[in-house]
């Protein structure tokens, strides 16, 4: 199978990097492309920099993962990366999103009439993008259907570890996690941070 | 402060991502330098890679961060960067190492008559590059004075919190464990994953 992972200025790095920690231990049966608008050099928004080496012209993937962080305010309004997100949707076999990445699923049509989360401090922007979405506060991530979308950052581990178990069964998930000495929350009603925040 | 972040072909994602998500919500007071053998483009163990701007002539670093990954059954013999990690750790305030980064601190000579652990799966490798320190396998991280060495991958976000919480305080690491949606793992000693491992 194979992955996109959409990179922009100022995503954010766990919302990247945790999930491909995890869906890296597929080795062979994954390969991972890192994609964005300007191929080269993209800065997260903690500073450090990746490498992207495919554009928006890329081929289409089997999963896209779409991170957050504050460089999603401005994406939302990034008619070249809404097109690609809903070029993809239309053919990927499973879509997923960390964090604010929510907001581009939304703005991307992709959430019409779907449950999805998102990150609990920006949750009233990112449900602004889709009001007619049902957005769900209390989940640390959530599947409706080929759609996965998990809560703010670290929640994004968790999420990739439910899209493995998904596609290659629970064991090798567990697998993974223990590799990675990660205690993965598996249960994806398992939030304390909606009440922290108090959302309903 | 300054912190120096190492890193080298086949270093492991979330060994450095992990920690450098919550070291980089310290924002202006804490600048983050990448830096390796060669600067540019490094490849982590997971195939996507980072940028370095800054090789081995770098300046002295208040913090260091040494990762694990595969890379690091190489780096072992690479006197460059044993040299590297030496002469940071002859002034640095806070010497960090993630899973199997403790092997490099250990050849640089940063853990002698000191305590240490590691990434279990690799706990032997790592223990027999300087045999007489003291490993503790039964560990989340373990703090000696100011070298602070983590087990597996995930473990290096705790540690980083710990961090974290000692030079700015346990209410700071607290909010941006939050921030993050990361329920931290605060107790150094909590660890399931050496029963699993079945060591000591």
């Amino acid at each position: 199978m194979k992955l996109g992972v959409l990179v922009f200025d100022g995503f954010e790095l766990l919302d990247v990097f945790g999930p491909l920690e995890m869906l890296g231990q597929l080795g062979d049966e994954l390969s991972i492309d890192i994609v964005s608008e300007t191929v080269g050099s993209v800065a997260s928004a903690q500073g450090p920099s990746i490498n992207s080496a495919v554009g928006f012209n890329s081929a289409l993937y089997d999963i896209i993962l779409v991170p957050g962080g504050k460089g999603t305010r401005t994406e939302v309004n990034n008619p070249e990366l809404i097109a690609w997100i809903s070029r993809q949707a239309s053919s990927a076999k499973y879509i997923t999103a960390v964090c604010t990445g929510s907001a581009l699923l939304a703005r991307a049509g992709v959430l019409t009439g779907k449950s999805a989360t998102t990150n609990k401090l920006a949750f009233h922007w990112v449900a602004s993008q889709l009001p007619t979405a049902n957005w769900v506060a209390k989940a640390r991530w959530v599947q409706d259907g080929h759609i996965f979308t998990s809560a703010g950052v670290s929640a994004g581990i968790d999420m990739s570890l439910a899209l493995i178990a998904h596609i290659w069964g629970q064991d090798r998930a567990e697998k993974i996690a223990d590799y990675c000495e990660y205690v993965w929350n598996s249960d994806p009603d398992n939030d304390i941070f909606s009440a922290k925040y108090n959302l309903p």
